[in-house]
């Protein structure tokens, strides 16, 4: 199978490409950017040298046509244009937001503008999603941020732990903000610093956050968090909490966490006493996920790790691909990571 | 007068010589260490070449007796041995944990054997406090993340504007953890990494933040608090967030902050929209905090940064000692940090 | 005496500015901008709290005039027309490139256009250089990597101990490339990274090291010079070698290195079998050197810290700055440090 | 074919175990430890869930016994030991220093005791070198740091076009240092800092080098080399410089490095313009290089970037193990780095 990959030039589109480059039953097409098209993809990803002298193409329906399945890691508000004229039996992979939300008031509310719309949401652990997702041809990857969220907490939601009153503080590496330089974003400016941005219910990841856990929870959950911007490139580690259901016991949330993931290929309840460090992750798809019971405050508190660029974007697109296209899920996606 | 420092090799008591160095009205006096005792200091705090011949004593009694104040920054335990060979007319100001703690079940429960007894704690900030610090002869100065916390906080529940379920998640710089080699401290294990520890209600600074907003709050405050370690040697940015009560609007809840904080010397309400980076503190005695109400999930985020070895430790005893002292609270403390 | 900084919103202007703060004789009047003008300081400079709110004024004759100093801290080539408006009895510090050079094919060759002039050169280490600055009213600032590469080795060249064939590898933090958006300079392309730039002797400041050496050697030096990007913040670390003149042995260079910087209060040469650190030197006047002999092959290879920003820029404005003015050399400049 | 790890709870045994997960041709066996033997891989080398639950044994001839090929990542000095109890027929890949010297009196100059031998030098990119290691049983993988300075610099030597007077400096990630806690490298030493050490000709790694240029060069080549420690985990960046030849030409050096490397696999050399960074091969076993002529100082700049764990440890090790075992050289290795 053929694949594109639009917005080559960017830091998900480098990590898709790294993933294609290793996957064996995918080839690579065309690769596409915008401003950048004409130049060569060693400018852009000189850790690809495999691609170095391939030219990028311009974004366009002729260049994308033709491949069974097209990445798209564009700027938000450019995925519905280019997905329209790329025919129905394409799979069209979309890393940015654009089709993730169910809700228009929620797209409008926190990214302004008219709703494109909502397709089939990439996130294969969610109860019930791999169903959806094989044989789909449209497909949202969810953002990190969620992909962090979500999986730390659909466990206790699922098994009805968990009050539906969360609270999500996650530090990010900065590539999370993508590759436009950006004076708050200058090595000078993060190194050695951490910040927090996007406070107060702001974040746009806000209510894909939510939409996963009243899915899971079958009632509304509401979120307060907090993205916190941490001097490293990659990573996210997220804390999130939520009360405990009364009578809750350490011994029980176990259980259910390590039912909810115990076949997830890419899911992985660390050893008891063993917290997730974002350098667990770096480079794989697989999640460190952590859980225990705070009995004085009352609540479920559970840490995960994930690489924002892998899991987090372009790992959890091509593991949705997989599904989509017939393939293993697990098929190309590295289960292990690179540390120290 | 003139000041003792006790564990001057080590990083607390480094950023103790820092300060008094560019203090106007304290000179120092005896420099003493444990196993480094014998060395010169130019060995451990390279960074002070002032002082780079001074030779380390022995803690003791004698090396430490003959001083207005003796600073100790000590292993926990250590500091009741020595302290109480100190005349009654010295003021010592002790950077470790053994007096935080009012209840000595607490203290039990969360440092093992029995509680050595409660000084007056210094924090200067909080209500009531400086009459209590003046004069003073014996100062236990608050942990660093406590002492982030409560800052971040006490406004909101001085002016009952919070109910008392809290959720602290907090990133540290690794120089919190201390100068003992430790392999999970390893330049290679931390830098591009962050990753949690002491999670779920077990980390021995939650009962002193529970102390504190209690006592503020004039009803018990429960805290979730989770410690992140973030791959930077300094500063701790602490995510603080409370349900917010009924009816609360985001302009009382800023005016509220404004006021608590109006004629704080250290603690910078800052501009709207303006979010808290540790850069901002780094190597001053500030702490940078903004506030936020989240409407959709009813909280209160408190965000605040701080230089843990400054303001939240050297700075903070330097600050409580000047008050004891008859200083003015003010001097020798850097109000500007060192950016980028 | 009160000082003007013209830049102030930039990396040198912020490091000027937290110098000044803690000058005992300057008092800080006008700041001025280019691009931001009319906003206030904290927006730029959130570090520096005493100065938040004052508004940064248009860089202009007026509103530098009336100032006993004036220190201009402005992209290169602006310098001149600016300092020309000002009267010949203002003390005028330029902190950028374009009065260093005193040969104008260098300047032309390596900066392009016209060469500006001369300045007296403020590196009152040099040899009778501070008879020059002494009363001085105009002064150049020297560039970051030279005033390491010079310090490094002055002490050898004066001693005629080496061969005028140096090799200066240094690594630098992300500041020295200043403070505006650049892709290369984004945290997630320098974090975890160090790379090589303006390598084979094109890099602007191999000249004035030239320049310097030479005058020291008394003979033509050449520099091989090749600078490094770090992933830090602040600092340089330099590491300067050159041939050992025949019959040279270990302690007469370290004997010459000791008389040539015994009297310096900014230079400090570290105990033997110490070698320096860049977090020796954050936020310091200071430079740590080291220097030995390479017996195998026969080279002096000199190492130095220093933190680019303020003994290699603003801290060395500052002191040259102390000298024309009249006053002690090393009042406001830190000797120590802030680590770790 | 099945290989065995020595040393499997160090870095470059998690390094070799990465790689080995990834090779197509290896299945992984014994994985053996010293203190660590008994407890599971997973709680050293938290990034490779595939083999979490595996039970660190003994080294020990019985436990390494059985396989086709024992890679030793072990502190220098144990190796020899070890592989005299393997068969002749089994491959023992060494990534320590005990056998890559030929010259007994250097290795007792540079690593005291007695020279335990020499073994084939395992870097295949050396004239002739491939010959030597298709079939050899004994392989001794090449130092980090002269892995670097070798392939910058071979080239040249190769074709004559450099003068047998080199300097090489190199900053190095921490991991270069192992995983032993140590005061200097831990976390809040290294952050924010760039440090030399082993200046002067002292470091391991000189004689090495100037073994394998000395054997290029067909003459004694003399290496002054200083190793910097960078704030970063992994990553070499060495800039290597000698003099030119006289009547050098840019483009006739250009030349030469292009014949040279033109068929290596794992040797890139960039387009003109571009200088390597490490992050151009952070976890990918390729080396980034670059060269031009410093005309001014008259010398051959060579920079080169490798991944110290990867091509300059594991990378290599697996590399001349395929060989040896009549394996396709790049097999299991990775071309592509995980970048940003």
């Amino acid at each position: 199978m053929k694949a594109a990959v639009a917005g080559a030039s960017g830091y998900a589109g480098g990590e898709l490409l790294r993933l294609l480059l290793g996957h064996p039953a995918i080839e690579i097409g065309a690769l596409t950017a915008g401003a950048s098209a004409g130049s060569v993809l060693g400018a852009h990803q000189p850790h690809l040298p495999a691609l170095a002298d391939r030219t990028l193409q311009e974004t366009t329906p002729e260049t994308l046509g033709g491949h069974d399945v097209v990445f798209l890691a564009l700027p938000h508000g450019r995925s519905a244009a280019v997905a329209e004229k790329l025919g129905e039996g394409t799979l069209v992979v979309d890393c940015g937001a654009d089709f993730r939300l169910a809700d228009p008031a929620a797209w409008t509310a926190f990214y302004g503008g008219t709703h494109a719309g909502t397709w089939p949401y990439g996130l294969p652990e969610l109860p019930g999603r791999r169903e959806v997702l094989r044989g789909a041809r449209r497909i949202a990857v969810p953002g990190c941020y969620p992909t962090s969220a979500t999986l730390a907490l659909f466990p206790a939601f699922a098994a009805g732990l968990a009050e539906p009153d969360v609270v999500v503080v996650a530090a990010s590496g900065t590539s999370g903000a993508g590759r436009d330089p950006k004076p708050h974003l200058q090595g000078s400016e993060v190194m050695g610093s951490a910040t927090a941005y996007g406070v107060g219910g702001v974040h746009r990841h806000t209510p894909e956050m939510e939409q996963n856990l009243s899915q899971v929870a079958g009632r509304p959950v509401t979120v307060s968090f907090t993205p916190v911007l941490a001097p490293m490139s990659r990573g996210i580690l997220a804390t999130c909490t939520a009360p405990a259901v009364p009578g809750l016991t350490a011994a029980a949330l176990r259980e259910a966490y390590a039912a909810a993931v115990k076949d997830e290929p890419f899911v992985r309840l660390l050893p008891e006493g063993t917290w997730p460090a974002t350098a667990m992750t770096l480079g794989a798809n697989t999640a460190a996920l952590q859980v225990t019971l705070d009995e004085r405050a009352g609540r479920v508190v559970a840490v995960i790790a994930i690489d924002n660029l892998t899991k987090g974007t372009a790992g959890g697109a091509v593991q949705s691909a997989n599904l989509a296209l017939g393939l293993a899920e697990e098929l190309g996606l590295p289960l292990n990571g690179v540390a120290p």
